[in-house]
């Protein structure tokens, strides 16, 4: 993509989205305005082709290609704004790419971007960014939410004897990229797409969790409303983010695989072992607690309650045994206790 | 940089950062939660390795590496939200990096990002990002601010009679970066830090208007408060910016070169012509347009008058002749008309 290329190929990506609802002034300016109805949250992350993605599984050689990244980018950054219990208004989306990427892949991630805003969170879209040149693919979101006069669920209330509940895919995800990797790369581990479409059709429901996913965006106010004591998204596998969660508010989560097998055995015609919900990663669900006897917003179903704990003991049991929280921990290994 | 480390450096990297007074909930949680009293304004910007800085003139290879750059990402993202009229109450900051950066350059990064905060636009901080690995340091900033009323200063507000108005540093930086080139570069331009400190010392306020400028933030407030008609960040060179202005007002700007000697002749102690004021870049100061007999903001000094102008013709006039809009274009040059 030269440099005087680069403005009509702004045009062509901007032609892919539709305003935000909240934006008083949109892209074009130096900033962007929006009108909120409460405090804002706001959260950042980033994508890089490689730690982060494949582009030959996002379609990079086909028509279509880049929807289900652009999906994918606004679909996680939106997940953690539900996760305060906010109502999602904005994304500023930070695209870099090489010189050489055809702009139909940028305007593929631009109508995933904006399709995923009206599906999982109406009124939202993207308010700003900006593009440039870098040697691999590179995107930064941030999105922006309204409180709207709720406070923020955070994950430091949670209380013993709480119900432990969560919302979304389970697990899923994490087998569709161990299938992706087994049977959609080569031996070294370079993503092919030879397979993908015959993996899609084979398990669909596992395939588009781990390539575009569909977090519960509106169950976030739900819980909020509901009186969540304790909300976060769940990205790096649950059993990891809820010792995050009885870290932060100093108790323990008693997760029943009884529980977690009745709920989410099954997804969308795909069978999902325990051990892969717990240890799974990318999911992108809601993990709540809720005061005992609170009626659950539809959607989630509970997993566990919540047990006091003493700091630097168990923060995760299962089925009353301590169980050593595993997934996907982009800063190392929670170390005990931590 | 290895994976097992993340979780300290990030540590290291956090503890460089002061809290943002508008923070009710910091990073830490899936989302930071920020109490506004107006209207929210926002914007992104990224710089990459290689077009948009070397790490050789930011210090990489010296005690406080980093600094500079981190100054200068939070300065020029900030500066946007000054150009609206609003008050700046947070960035978000998304980093990636070579796994071998040493540690010590992003907690410089982190002093820079802070530091700059607090000179600039004082109870703004950093309350959110996150930090990945890349084969080129990467670092996207989102920039939050608050109109705390005040409606938002457009491009599209400047009417024929208006006095045209600037602030801040003009043409240093690019004059800063043409030095660099020159000096602190081999011949096939890939900068060096040699003669850093000699050109430092040299020419002090054109190589610190580069590496780590200082634009007037408080002053777009004040320029909102005194009623401008229209006000933007000048990023790409004066007359290419005032281009885009006039355009986005259907007007034309008519600069005065006995003006912007008088006022921007001598900087600091090094003299900048007019023709580096007009297509330089990089600075980052704000252009306002005024009802005329405004009693202009201190800081601002008058530059020229608006003029009526029909679409298709000269967006900009220097000394009643037209003047064909130069700088740096990130979209390739500006067709003539637009």
């Amino acid at each position: 993509m030269g440099e005087a290329k680069e403005r009509g190929v702004l045009r062509r990506v901007l032609a892919q989205l539709r305003p935000a609802t909240a934006a008083k002034v949109g892209p074009g300016d130096d900033s962007a305005v929006l009108a909120l109805g409460g405090d804002l949250v706001v959260t950042s992350d980033t994508m890089i082709e490689g730690p982060d993605f494949r582009l030959a599984w996002h379609g990079a050689d086909e028509a279509g290609c880049g929807f289900d990244l652009g999906w994918k980018l606004a679909a996680t950054n939106l997940s953690d704004i539900a996760a305060m219990g906010a109502v999602p208004v904005g994304l500023t989306v930070s695209l870099a790419c090489p010189k050489d990427t055809p702009v139909e892949l940028l305007e593929g991630i631009a109508r995933g971007l904006d399709a995923a805003c009206r599906a999982l969170a109406p009124g939202c879209g993207v308010v700003g960014g900006d593009l440039g040149t870098s040697p691999v693919l590179f995107a930064a979101v941030t999105a922006l939410g309204d409180m709207r006069g709720l406070s923020p669920v955070l994950r430091s209330g949670a209380k013993a004897g709480d119900t432990v509940a969560y919302a979304g895919d389970l697990g899923l995800a994490g087998i569709g990229l161990a299938r992706l990797f087994s049977e959609a790369a080569e031996s070294d581990g370079t993503a092919h797409s030879r397979t993908l479409g015959l993996l899609r059709e084979r398990y669909p429901a596992s395939i588009a969790a781990q390539l575009a996913p569909i977090p519960p965006i509106a169950l976030g106010v739900a819980s909020a409303a509901a009186g969540a004591t304790a909300m976060m998204d769940v990205s790096d596998g649950l059993s990891l983010d809820a010792a995050r969660l009885g870290e932060a508010s100093g108790v323990a989560l008693a997760l029943d695989s009884a529980l977690l097998e009745a709920a989410f055995g099954m997804q969308r015609g795909e069978s999902v072992t325990v051990a892969a919900m717990l240890t799974g990663g990318e999911d992108h669900g809601l993990l709540a607690t809720f005061a005992s006897g609170t009626t659950l917003p539809s959607g989630f179903s509970q997993i566990g309650t919540v047990q006091s704990a003493d700091p630097g003991r168990a923060r995760i049991l299962l089925d009353g045994q301590p169980f050593e929280p595993r997934g996907w921990d982009p800063y190392g290994v929670l170390p005990p206790g931590a």
